[in-house]
């Protein structure tokens, strides 16, 4: 939502390890942040071998893959199917695609969370006529075992758990380089991909008919890429679509504050002092929650519409230091840096608990608590007590980086949302004709966003009404949308 | 917010009635639409003759205004008083132009619902250097003690409640055919001041600066005529500026739903299934009031990401007929017609109460119910029971009409934020520079949105973060705003 | 639910204004305690004659009642139908009641709001068998047509809305005073009636088989009774009731103080600060509603137990004077004097609306405002604006009497449940076997209070499971009920 | 609440498992009921020593306790003191006993849960003078690194994670056979202790100045007890005490009904449909936090007050039957048996979640699930897939044991409210003079449960109002409380 003019410098700033081959650029912010998952309730096998130097086949005989290990291909195939009950969507689209197959001929590279739910989605794309070959976009996210299903499935996929930095650009080199396969569609998280191809094969972008983002740090990067008339090929920015921003932001923090808080915490919401920094979507979600369980919520805003929305939702609109004093929490989801500083640290109460839902891990100054009179005690994972000499402790979340990301998990209905988005935008590009999309970054078009939508009611049982052909007339509406102006805002 | 393709036919097919002066065109719907304000608490006077057949002075001794008894203006004057105090962003502007003078030189007409609200507004013009003329927009809605006390202080207003349908266009001529005086800025809600100087003085708009327009309606006409290479100066809609949608939306039907269907029915909320056709701004403020008052609410939509939140927000997403049956109340808010349908209405069990928040009065097919074998029985103001031969009977709430308009007040400071739109609407359009605005619509600037909204937040005691510098940098913001992209949806 | 010790004394020292017939008791406070209902939307006749002058007679020619005016008869008969449809319970009991009449050979005197409700209470009774006498138990809260409609279908009523205190005794007097008819059963809101009986016709005791009592007031009256070893025969407080109590308290006001709020103010509550004295059923009520509509919402109290529900249902635990100065509204409902003293009201911000929900008129300090230093200003019906040297203006509503009865509507759906109460512990008196109730007071057996609330059920179209019988011999229950222990909360 | 008939019965049929030595009763069914606590966070040490073979001393040298490794005293500690800064209660006990010492000379055995929060109230009771000796009151629920704390500070504890039946009531032998030390105060939850002393040395209860009981399990067994005349000393049941059962049932259940659910199964409740069986305290608390968080939740009841409280706040009351079909998850909190019975388990559409968060296990009739036809798969610890010939899944949960025990955690601030409420339990009736008690069960004086609220007040920073003078007079109530008539329903 909001441009970050100096990111591209902190991504310079960043201290560059070595790996194996030297990168001229180091792997990203988000593809290092901690994240959590299913996987965490799975045991990691105890091999300390490294994938790449292990030998393995699937079952069909083929090794085209390199994952942790094959042999839990059935444990990640039961996850699977247990997302794909979840993700009615993908599965309606494999239905409708027995006929005809809209992804017939494509050659479609990822790099995405490779997850149950990115397994659905990179089943359902080969249902729908596709060749994939997937890389992770994050060492940490990938679940073991599903990797393991996918290439016993027969998939090329080329990832898992722990991953160095070095092994990060193999695995998606893996995916690239191949002799007598060039791909002609990307799927990219968080722009990693994009960017090695732009290093690497900057000639492969002649077959590619697009890409196809999710991540805000990705979709900047195209942004820029587009203003400085680099971008050779269309690009569909799903990450604006209504649909998802509803969903990964309002809907979906509404219930992992809630979430993060209890499984890192244990604490009691009734009656507790709440302030959360920023009134945007994520801000909207938090605040909603923690009243509906008996929080006092105070509000922080910039934006003075913002701040009359939190007044009118019924929050006492304050400036930080006018509450840090007698809150219990104070959750930070501005987008913006060192919201919370050093100063705030200092005048908090005993115990107060400090998380962040926002931006990456900019928002709350960490680092101003590493000094040498203030001592680190880790009493949980993600739960560090940072204390102060007179005894005082503030409780830190996730060491500030995001916490639904590190400390919930994600419900897999968002991600059914997320991954029907990619699907329908990955065939919209492929399908175009010719002149549709220039060499820019395009939002979904409206129409498929609420064709999104319509493959999600189904789960809530939900009856659409159908407009008659007078309404139709009467509104100026096509009975089968799209329903809204561009600039409606939901 | 949705285009109303054949609302223009509509018009034309209203019966024209024939006043004293043949007119082209009928008065508006709109202009005599009910009304309840606050008027409906005060006595109106019993004295039956026409205010156009009285002579009237104020003490000054002026005779220019036209209202229905000059005497009542203590009366009014206290009103205004007292909506003074709820209008703080109005009564702000008055005090930072007692240096400069941002509309010296404004001659401005203006056609709006009279009320005290408006009064605060016609008197910060004054304030802020403007000469005002001033008719109503709607033959019901005017405070005759408010017109009253206008006109005392100066103001020629010419305006009462109950005017017939001549008396109308009659008033509108006194603001604008005047010797000596010549408009240049229009103030409108609903276009009919705007349609007559495009029927009658045409060459007034050479010196006209721009309009300023409120309504639905009104806006749909001026981009009509925009459409149509017709509108010959820049116009502002401030019907879609941000805060006044969500306030005279979202947060005002929040309150009004409750207010208007207690006002008629003295009903009990709790248990209650209720059904919301539509589930935008409007429908969402019904829903959650309702919810939050112990309701069972059912939603029917057509747009499926309208549906999605709905489901996401609680709300069970049925079509009509499916709860018809069953549900205590219908009401609808979709902005589409024929949404109840005599069919539905013959469905409903007895006591279902009827109700309208959304457009105009085309939702129910209320002429469906005019029909031989049902009787109407009004058994209050604005609460008609229908009966079936059965004995069923439903009770239908003004008849179709606006609920909130009808039979609830609207607060003032919802009020407030309209008019202080309109007056920095004003400021811009007559201070812009030639060329800023050329013959078309314009929405205000969401910089001016935001200045509005922080007009606003002294009332509610609260306060604004400001960004640092640093921060404004790393968000590449300015410090003073706008805060977002023109697409974010708030 | 309070014991008021010293309300006593306190009736003793109002001054006793002097009737016709001189009384060694002055009228209760209740029963001049203001009231509005639907008659507030009827037009009183201009008939300045009093009732007990005129000579009126039914159309079956009985002049046993004195009402306003005969000829409003259709009228009322019609606003008495429509209390029917949202009485369901006490139709049901008619119903019940076609084969055997339960209160055969009753003689009921009655002393209560003359209402539509009371009306279908009154002819349920007959229905049931029984005749009644009825007159009013407050002199403002008759109306007028309703108490025609039933002298005209042969119910003997004594009952205007306007008496004089002497009328008021002398209506009573008539329902008891009557040759050839004796009372053998009491139905009392207040006290008022029993008291008459006491004082005047203490023998009449010896044929009544009990009373039934329905305020806090009348019950409060009956324990002292009681104690004083005076009751002479048994009396059934159906004022406390769960379900009276529930519906009475934390329901309706739920509802009633954003209606009363609304309408005499038509404020907006989103955003506003409202401080709610007491945290009993009818704070919960208040506090839960406003904080639905978006106010920010403290809490004051004296019991750490409610004091710790307030805390964990999210309000803020403050004295009143932390936060007098900050808040838009302030709100009393703890049955206690004084609560908002002088001090308190000066200290307040302008435009601050206070008012009462809680016990009589005793809670806000209003004799302190009238000095003469301050100004009074009757803006509205009902709203006073109270005005300090500086210009600082307080707005008081229904001058510190009950909000919710003077300036909202209580539902029918709350009148139905008291009333099918009423009619249940007069069923239950007056077939009790001998010795099953001495002279004391009783509450309504859990049995029946279960069974009214079934009675209610259906209006919301809502099925109750019933046991099967392995499930009531696990629990020990009988599978009618009743279900919970005495002490159980609810 | 409720009185379990047959629950005396039912601990006879199920099947003795032998331990080491012959026991007349086999281990209560709540002593092996799972439980999940910080526990699991922890890493369980390796060594399969049963602590009853090892030979360990704390550093003092003492060897009076058994735990699992007395090693782990330090990590114990640090869970200590970090379960201390949210029992503030409990700390200002022990502040206000620096001087007196309330509890010198009292010997307390006591047999609970031995967890974090449960050491702060043991030392607490060393702090007001007692000693102490401990045993668990549950096989699973210890944290062993809680108990070597706990015995590195002299205290005398028998607990280990994982206990046998035999180890279980060694242990309890254990805290009571000691020489040279009879217990004068009884601790229980659950009643074993109890059943012990009462079966192998009933004549310890000539010293026995009472008992505090905290389970309703516990307390059933008391009533028993004192009908059948066999109560020997007081007991005091603190379980009904209202401060307890407003948090540990309504507030407690509200948000852990949400934790229960995500940490299991890591669903979104947003637009889910449930129906929630049983509208008491844990009903009311369940549907609240599932309503809030955007379920559609429908209800049944057998109880018609209940019934209409749930139809007021706004859910549909239904039989089971009426949406088996259609919801998306069963919630149970009746406190009955076979509420869910197989006939709807094999009614319930696919993915159906299941779950308990009522009485003991038997709501849900698992044990008709486990036939040959039903595959059972476990998913996660605590969750099974049911599945059927057809396909069909549904979700099981905690295997139909307590969801809130087995799959979430308590917040120490409820935690803190029993024990605080334990404490003051222990002091009134070692301190009470003779005769105030008799040898019966009792409930916590109302002033003590005031005072236990008062004590956790400042926890919220919250401040309770003073009466004055004037005003206590007025209520008739004494400054200090009790505040409430005994049948007060908060």
């Amino acid at each position: 939502m909001i441009q970050f003019a100096d990111q591209k410098q902190e991504f310079n700033k960043r201290p560059t390890k070595i790996g194996r081959r030297s990168l001229s650029r180091s792997i990203s912010q988000s593809s290092t942040d901690s994240y959590s998952s299913a996987a965490s309730y799975t045991d990691s096998s105890d091999d300390e071998t490294s994938p790449r130097d292990k030998q393995q086949k699937n079952s069909k005989g083929s090794s085209d893959f390199c994952v942790k290990n094959i042999k839990q291909a059935e444990f990640g195939r039961r996850e699977i199917e247990i997302a794909e009950q979840e993700m009615p969507a993908l599965m309606a689209l494999r239905k409708r695609a027995q006929g005809e197959k809209p992804l017939a001929g494509a050659k479609i590279v990822g790099c995405t969370h490779i997850t149950a739910q990115t397994a659905v989605l990179m089943e359902t794309l080969g249902a729908l006529g596709a060749q994939c070959r997937w890389a992770a976009c994050n060492i940490y996210s990938t679940l073991n075992e599903v990797a393991a299903a996918l290439a016993e499935n027969g998939f090329p996929v080329f990832a898992w758990k722990g991953e160095s930095e070095d092994d990060f650009w193999w695995c998606i080199d893996r995916c690239v380089n191949v002799e007598g396969w060039q791909p002609n569609m990307i799927l990219d998280d968080g722009g990693d991909l994009t960017h090695w191809i732009y290093k690497k094969y900057p000639n492969m972008f002649k077959k590619i008919k697009g890409i196809v983002e999710e991540s805000v740090t990705g979709v900047h990067r195209l942004y820029q890429l587009s203003k400085a008339g680099k971008l050779c090929v269309p690009a569909m920015n799903v990450n604006d679509s209504v649909t998802k921003q509803k969903f990964d932001n309002l809907y979906c923090c509404r219930e992992s504050i809630l979430d993060g808080l209890k499984r890192t915490t244990d604490m009691m919401f009734g009656g507790k002092q709440v302030v959360v920094c920023g009134y945007g979507e994520v801000g909207k979600g938090c605040c909603a929650a923690l009243k509906a369980m008996g929080s006092i919520v105070y509000v922080t805003e910039i934006d003075p519409i913002c701040a009359l929305q939190a007044c009118m939702d019924g929050f006492r609109l304050v400036k930080l230091n006018e509450v840090i004093r007698q809150v219990d929490i104070v959750i930070t989801c501005t987008g913006n840096k060192n919201v919370v500083t050093r100063e705030h640290l200092d005048r908090m109460k005993n115990s107060c608990i400090v998380c962040n839902m926002g931006h990456s891990n900019t928002e709350i100054d960490v680092a101003s608590l590493r000094t040498p009179e203030l001592t680190w005690e880790r009493v949980r994972s993600q739960v560090d007590h940072v204390i102060w000499p007179d005894g005082k402790r503030i409780v830190l979340l996730a060491e500030g980086r995001l916490l639904n990301l590190s400390c919930s998990t994600v419900p897999t209905f968002v991600l059914s949302i997320t991954a029907t988005t990619q699907a329908l935008a990955l065939i919209e590009l492929y399908n175009a004709p010719e002149g549709r999309y220039k060499q820019d970054v395009y939002l979904l078009p409206k129409k498929m966003d609420e064709y999104v939508a319509s493959l999600h009611l189904p789960t809530f049982d939900a009856h659409l009404t159908e407009l008659t052909d007078e309404q139709a007339k009467y509104l100026g509406l096509n009975k089968n949308g799209p329903f809204k102006p561009n600039y409606y805002r939901y």
